[in-house]
């Protein structure tokens, strides 16, 4: 069987394990403030270009997307997000359940546009009654997005200058970032990121980890972020978990390298794809491919390979998702292409 | 200055003030259990032939909508709702505040169809990750609906069977329920309304009374719904505020000879717009009149008549409201008619 | 049949009734913006010596703890009360339920000592684990408290200097505030409440009114505290209903006088209790009486009274609590009293 | 410097970082699904005795705790809990999060009684205003308490029997369960927790595991708990992380032969620290020490010892807490016995 199904299906880079033998018996303090924490943070806040950033470890996306939004919203605000954002449809209503309204703006390709979000914030501040409705907070982006398309460094800057306009905190979902950033078509660094969003992301649990994701605030967090962690129930009381992770994966520019090759694998079989002329749902750089196949070939093709079920086109088509990783084998692209 | 900027801006109806007035030094229960309260459930149930209906008295619409959904629902659950209903847009985020997402549906003049519930229903379990995603829990509508439209008893009867096939409970906001029930166009009786939904709620703020709104569950109400009622800050000490009302406007059938008032006077604004040639934004039967004016004539206007803003139409156009209710004096209409 | 259960069995003052027939068919704008509710609050402001204070007014006090509480407190905190506290025990969770945990403190006769916030609050900052822990961030004193018991202007002031010093609001739940400030036994006016608390509320629906509490920020109110009350479903369509009868009872000081009937009253039921020998549970010098009878003796009285069940003292004894209104007879009193 | 501050200082059990290893690039489905969970979960049903029980992996206590509560309440429900619960005290507020009261009752040890329980209950239903109050929706337990202290196994049926009574779900907190289970002077097996608890968890994180805790339906979970979980943040994408290391804590009888090594040193210390003639704060049999130091001598260990603070007890004197684990080395024990 390959198994292109996502980019969370082997377990962890190998330094990250051979970091937790060497380190296993080691008496550290908890919830984060042990040495490895810190020493990840140093290396994160270099990284970013940011000495003065507050970096937090959380354990998964869903996780840290509930515990930054409902940290930073006031009761009265909601999140403007993609209608495809994780936030707005996969996450079981985690943002709901913290009592805050997903602000659904249209989108292209996953993304939002500056114009978008300008024409939102413009609208609801003339509606007359916009008291009886709730108040846009903060924008959310993911980067790259659920269908694996990137901002340029342009876009990013101009929905961060119309956030700060409205005094709005920019929010970016990096679940992926790696494989944005490692990618060969974007201009935008991590820098960038951290220049232009007030808070976001570096996803672990996707790009070589265990678990694990690190919270960014590029200049400060928000007064007692760290018990507003713990009575979301995301405190991890082991937090050398997380550090250890994230110190080795910011070690040696490891983060990046293994990114890489999740889009050399991506990029082979997005050529074959393309050769072998099927259509594509979106034009995705990075690692998912999102291509649309037909449904009985799709039943042939499952008996060989695990990939995602995306969405129904029409009676006899089906857009599924490839996604390639850190740690897929190009043997194993291969072995797909001979299948298609 | 004439008034028609919506439905609730006079007092009560005088049967209403003269029975406060009648009774102001009785002695009463607190909470709802005193006479006046239980003789307004007896004639509710009666109206509704439902003999066996829990009914129950909350303040306001916006209340009544977080209540209702906020007990009936799982904490997994969200609530289908037009994208143009209420609850989706101008109820300042109660629902989700309540913990639940609005789960947006395309709507036709504010009424969502049986054809899309079913959709949406069959999409969500066919999709393989729908168990990372809101599960529907219930069916929200309104009718009137926000933009005057009216469900006919086969639509209602349509949508109560989507809902009876996947077991979820269909809701409907009666916040201008007289209007709708009083119509010369519907089919739909309040027996109806009973029959096809599991809870709704009779509109009194804007049907004659100084607040409140009367819930009813045709069959059974949830256990302990006084208690959440209480929980959610909506359990009114002086029950018989609201008791007295809806028992005045249940007897002799007030609720809806009051309602005729604001469909006669509506209906003779509606055919002067008409005749001279204004657009309508939409077709309303009821008493609530959606019309595009020119920006420079509705600025004009503006200086003799109170209405609402409703939406831009373009850079010179705005769709506004005019609203009658059971207290608008034909004589305001024509002096309105006047000035158009 | 003797009422003494609560005191809010009966209506609402006479001049109340008499305001909403002068203005019934008045056309107002709604949600508070009308003139009756601006010439309640200019009322309010001038009895309060605060010209400056921001003033809202919601329809009960569950409602106005929960939204007031809900709406100061960060999500990491909670609010200090005494474990008798009305928010405490009687509000079915509405607190917990809007997120915040009550943070229980001990009592004398329903009242918190600045003494015993202190030490919390040190506590509480000495305890190396606080931030695993609930922060307080607020105060919350009724006042008369739920036993009938007033505080001094000492003891407000003390505790406000605690407040001021660990910059925690100081909030006062008034629902009996008249029946406090007209005792003659207090030295706490008005405007003391107002200079030391940071918000509070004046209660309506035991003090003559059909419904409502007027809430005071005596400096000024959180941001949009508006769209606050409306996501809390407490936003009220004909706020002319309150408006009006806050400004009835802010007027020629009817909110005073009308209080002075409950206390005369109840001054002499307490004498006569006292002189047949009742034992007290405590000593209320307000409307309130809490005084414990023989079981045999309640069962026998019900029959013919009724009153309030309060706690189990034994076996063989229960403390009730018979209250008195602005609307109590003295006749009815004295019908009570050859009763006992 | 000795290092008796918890018992989650130290890494994993050797046997569960080798296993991590061994199947490090499988390519394993995500959410839970795999294989290794599975084995997990039948390794956990076998042990329990419940070959229907159903069996979820969460990260930690705080966010266990949170998800299963706040998936159990109905909304007008809250947790009954001893005073000293970590519920209570050291979660920040999760439960209150999670729009829930943790109603506290009087605990002996930090252990509550079936007959305070059923005095809670008994009183709550006798109350007339109980339809005011929060209702008793569950029982929560911890055992080894938060001062290690035990249930026997009359004591955990006798609590049990009054839930049943009532019809209230029993909760078992099992942060440290496997130092409860393999204490010498305990009856209860996990067979007995499993047949007394409506649902448990077997603490992970503190007991062997370098994060995770099984959460235990012996009988049924409630329908759509993963997207309860999911909902609440606490899904995690690699569920192998848990997985695996509870299939090796419950292979060999693993969990329970490490915990013995906890037990043993902390007896150790114990019986020194008695010899020494400190006085204890609470007697406790498992791997928690509580003991009561002079201020000046807990300063001066302090330079070579690291321990948790407790609680103040009087100006000279502070209650402290050393705790050994699994990994706890006995020469480290008798370098701290000869500093005391």
């Amino acid at each position: 069987m390959l198994f292109f199904e996502n980019d969370y299906c082997e377990g962890a880079h190998p330094s990250i394990l051979q970091k937790f033998l060497d380190t296993n018996l080691e008496k550290l303090p908890g919830y984060g403030t042990d040495t490895y924490c810190e020493s990840a943070r140093e290396k994160i806040r270099q990284a970013c270009g940011c000495p003065e950033a507050d970096v937090f470890f959380l354990m998964g996306g869903t996780q840290t997307n509930a515990v930054v939004i409902g940290s930073l919203l006031k009761s009265y605000e909601g999140v403007l997000a993609a209608s495809t954002g994780h936030v707005s449809l996969h996450e079981a209503g985690a943002i709901e359940h913290a009592g805050h309204k997903v602000l659904e703006l249209p989108q292209q390709d996953g993304k939002l546009s500056a114009a978008a979000v300008d024409q939102y914030l413009k609208r609801f501040y003339q509606d007359e009654n916009h008291e009886h409705m709730v108040f846009p907070g903060m924008v959310y982006l993911s980067h790259p997005t659920e269908y694996g398309t990137l901002y340029t460094r342009k876009e990013l800057e101009d929905i961060a200058q119309v956030c700060r306009r409205y005094q709005l905190p920019l929010y970016l979902d990096g679940a992926r970032l790696g494989y944005g950033l490692a990618c060969p078509e974007t201009d935008v660094s991590l820098e960038d990121v951290a220049r232009c969003t007030d808070v976001f992301y570096i996803g672990g649990t996707k790009v070589g980890a265990l678990c694990g994701e690190a919270v960014v605030f590029p200049r400060k967090a928000p007064a007692h972020f760290m018990t507003m962690i713990k009575q979301r129930g995301a405190l991890l009381a082991k937090g050398r978990l997380l550090g250890i992770q994230f110190d080795t994966l910011f070690t040696d520019n490891l983060y990046l390298s293994i990114s890489q090759n999740a889009l050399r694998t991506a990029a082979v079989l997005k050529q074959a794809l393309r050769e072998k002329g099927y259509p594509f749902l979106v034009d995705s750089p990075t690692n998912q491919i999102f291509v649309i196949l037909e449904n009985a070939f799709l039943e042939r093709l499952r008996t060989q390979v695990v990939f995602s079920f995306w969405e129904t086109v029409d009676e006899n088509h089906t857009a599924v998702r490839f996604a390639t990783s850190w740690a897929t084998r190009m043997e194993d692209v291969e072995a797909l292409i001979r299948l298609l």
